[in-house]
């Protein structure tokens, strides 16, 4: 085990509010124990072409707050290969880096996998996706704050359907995950939720609507978008036809689930979790995404932290059942 | 001219923020001058069937600050004919209702004028829709925080714009009416603005894509709902096909620019008019609507108040010329 | 253990946001087990004076979002006295109640520990509190609300300071507890942060301030109330006096840390502890905290779950350290 | 009239929430008319001790929704004297600087008029203060936003006040001024205000609080800080001292009111006359505040602008007294 002396610093895959945050404490803490740090611009492409900037504690002051990340992101076909990971390598070596750290989901981690496996430089990863779908971290950066920006949103939309005595159809983001889904069903008050982990069906959807309480002047349905039953628009679809006296809209929330400055938790996530990448390059750690497990800094080797390992807790599933009568 | 001693009040239409700081002023006023309130459950369709419901003060507290409508809002079908009309009508003569407060936008002036016109009932009317696309006052109530709304959806759509280099299309509300994108196209640094009253065409956005500053990380186009050249998914789907190697990207923001809390104007604006529509109807003012011109209260017959009526400021799209360079 | 029938429920001490949701969840999960709700207003106050009102599904209708306690608190003198709480028994057996959720904090399990000792009520509790400082759950419900509402503060509270080159001083509640403090600090950026816990001297404070980096334009020291160095007032007196040239302010964030609505966090933790603590009625449980620690359901005596036996990550402050610089 | 080709551009005094939409403007519009422009660090500090930055369309992306000043703000005593005044001019004049905007307040322009007397350098000034006390404008740059900030505080200490049945006495900012206090105390449904304009005396806000509805649980009170009567610790002192019974609390929200992203209003205003300023200077506009009035650009010489020409429209404290029963 040789000594960290420069590290590269990268965001990959969709952003996530908290990046910045985690951006900000890989760096302050990379100078805290004297390691340089080279920021690579736009994920695996900027490596490939060599999109590096030093940065200081100067570069992250003021922002923490900021959502998106200001090392920018894209997703780089050219990584795929064999041919253009050898020619980011090569970037690396030429600017002497001896460490990665890399801040994205599972698509991230399979490439820094590969590339670990190819190339004798040690890969961090962090979790940073809204999506909250990977193994080996109670919550992902950009969890927190997509859910709180959900139900923002959801209680504007309750408004609007109480005076109107509508059912609302919302989609939430989350493509094969119903984290998103699920937590912001319970805390929006929804009267029911549909997920890709529980292929309820549309039956079940039905039942609820038409036997539900009958005195209640508004319903809303979170749905997550890979659900296999279809997307909002097909179920919005389905239950105008079966209840055409309801007044029955859709709702896409799309890309504002995405944005926005990040939650306190979120913050403190990216800064904990950033320190200890760090520390985890300087003790020899490789190949592995740092989280937080029941309040304690964990590692996860990266084809362990993949996204379909991740459980639904059925009771989850049973607080809307209960709360929604 | 006969002293008015009992007024119902009601939503109609769309609704909007603010709507209930105003009916929470029209109430406490009403009581003020030792007026009754009966408030009218969902419109003319409540009108009909004789939803009322007694209101004191505090039927109104701790509402100042909500979303949506207390007193629920519908469209009615049957009002449109004079035998609804007429029931409406006898419901109100045998409540002893002898004056009506209309809070709503355009389709509730033009039934309340009708109304007005064939019975003896006093109306005066309160600007209430997010459009802000109404002749006889500077804002309506709704208008300020729906752009408040939009311009936090469209920063937070900014976060993942620059992060990935990305063109973003957002579709505002406004189906006959620019205004709100307007100033929100000014207000969120978009780099155009496409709005139905300008007519602007495709080509002049495509040309200003094209021959804008290259330096620019990300884009933001504001499209309002009823733009003739095509809604969001038109103008995205054709940007993509003339720039293929831009990341284009489409966002509708829907339902959730009608809900959440009043913003501080939207609540003085509706307080204000709130006690100057009380005041009106015991002042013998009847078929207006109430409003608020350069800061004084101004007084509309219905007929005029309509959105045919609106211009657009050109100088606002001078604005948006000038900084989106 | 007979089967519970009738449960009374009320919340005691400061309000948290997340407590309607808490409130919510208890009614709806005793209407799915088929048990009856008293609300009894005002905590042990409302009692003792027979405040009670019989609560349904529609009751708690559209509040989960809402802030404070639709149930009011207030604290009470009478109940620390046995005559007191033997007025509260009989109100509760004279209303054939005969089973207790009481949410709160320590002052109010401590409450709940000597009456379900003296008499045969079985009660639970659920943590309710912004200071997060019971044993036995990793958050208590109104805490995650808290933190963001305080970094939504010191983020407006930076825009001023850097663009003044000042100082800021800032008390976050907290009264024995740094756990807002310690979160908020790292959250926001903070430069140093000043808790009980720590015992941290004056001296460290003024030695970072001075030998801090020169270039920082500003810098935000965040102080819990209950800090014993003296309050947020009397440090940054000292602060001006040793650096005459600093532009030294003070802020008091005050009581808008407890108001809001709920974030998504405390609204799902409220919702899930609010149906066990329901469920463990009805499994015989008594004298016992729900909580949450490591994602499961947890079941702590009244007399363990007091503040003094929170503890302070020591992690969590040399993340300050290390960010800080 | 010579060409303007060069011009300074400044922030001083307090700071305040779309200065940099503001500055934004400025740059944007000057390089649209081949104007360069000189960033000009602290205010007139920073013009004495030459921090000139030069600046482009760059500079000032992504700043629209930024809180705060990029530019910074400082108070000079340097440029109170002569000597100070002549130093400035010497280094515009060897930065070839021909032209002048200031954005502040009534001490800004003060400034500028002296200096404008004193030396051939037109200067024009953009209203940029919360205050909103400044006549030549309807608004200010910024009052927006910080009546907004305190309605969300307000309401947020509202959700407290009503749980625990209390009365809150609410600090808010306006030094010689009631214009935040007016308008916020209307929107959050205040049962008193108390403002320097009125001289309302303390006997009328007892009789008010003696006197109200009896079944009011919670009651709210905002007090402007320049009041005579006292400022909020010393008002609610003597509440307390009155009213024992009470749970009477006091809360000054302080310096959060000048910070935060700027409201669609203000971001819109700041774009507006800031486009305006440039444009001014082009056509030989001189010692003038640059506003809008009913709308329109308005052009205010410097000595009129100042903030004790600002009336208080008595309607505004009618509509108080007629809600708050």
């Amino acid at each position: 085990m040789t000594q960290i002396k420069k590290i590269g610093l990268f965001t990959s895959g969709g952003d996530a509010p908290g990046m910045n945050a985690a951006i900000r404490a890989v760096v302050r803490s990379a100078q805290y124990y004297n390691i340089e740090v080279i920021g690579i611009r736009r994920g695996y492409e900027g490596m490939i072409n060599g999109e590096f900037i030093p940065m200081d504690v100067k570069s992250v002051a003021n922002i923490i707050q900021r959502g998106g990340t200001i090392l920018k992101t894209a997703r780089s076909e050219q990584f795929r290969t064999p041919e253009g990971r050898r020619l980011a390598y090569d970037q690396l070596k030429r600017n002497e880096i001896d460490g990665l750290v890399a801040i994205g989901g599972d698509g991230t981690f399979t490439g820094a996998r590969i590339f670990g496996n190819e190339f004798d430089v040690p890969v961090v990863g962090l979790p940073g996706t809204i999506d909250n779908d990977l193994y080996g971290t109670d919550f992902t950066i950009g969890y927190d704050t997509a859910i709180n920006t959900v139900i923002d949103a959801v209680d504007k939309i309750r408004d609007t359907a109480e005076s109107h005595d509508r059912v609302f159809i919302v989609e939430v983001m989350g493509r094969d995950c119903g984290l998103i889904a699920l937590r912001t069903g319970i805390a929006s008050g929804a009267e029911a939720i549909m997920i890709p982990e529980t292929k309820r069906d549309l039956d079940a959807l039905m039942d609820k609507l038409e036997n539900g309480r009958k005195d209640k002047s508004s319903k809303i349905v979170i749905v997550a978008e890979g659900e296999e039953a279809g997307n909002a628009f097909e179920i919005g679809h389905q239950v105008k036809e079966k209840f055409p006296n309801y007044d029955t809209r859709v709702s896409i929330l799309g890309h504002i689930q995405r944005g926005g400055k990040p939650t306190c938790m979120d913050r403190v996530l990216a800064s904990r979790i950033g320190v200890a990448a760090v520390e985890a390059l300087r003790d020899g750690h490789r190949n592995e995404m740092i989280g937080i497990v029941h309040n304690e800094i964990s590692y996860t080797p990266f084809e362990h932290a993949c996204k379909h390992n991740v459980e639904i807790n059925a009771n989850f599933l049973k607080i809307v059942e209960i709360l929604s009568i």
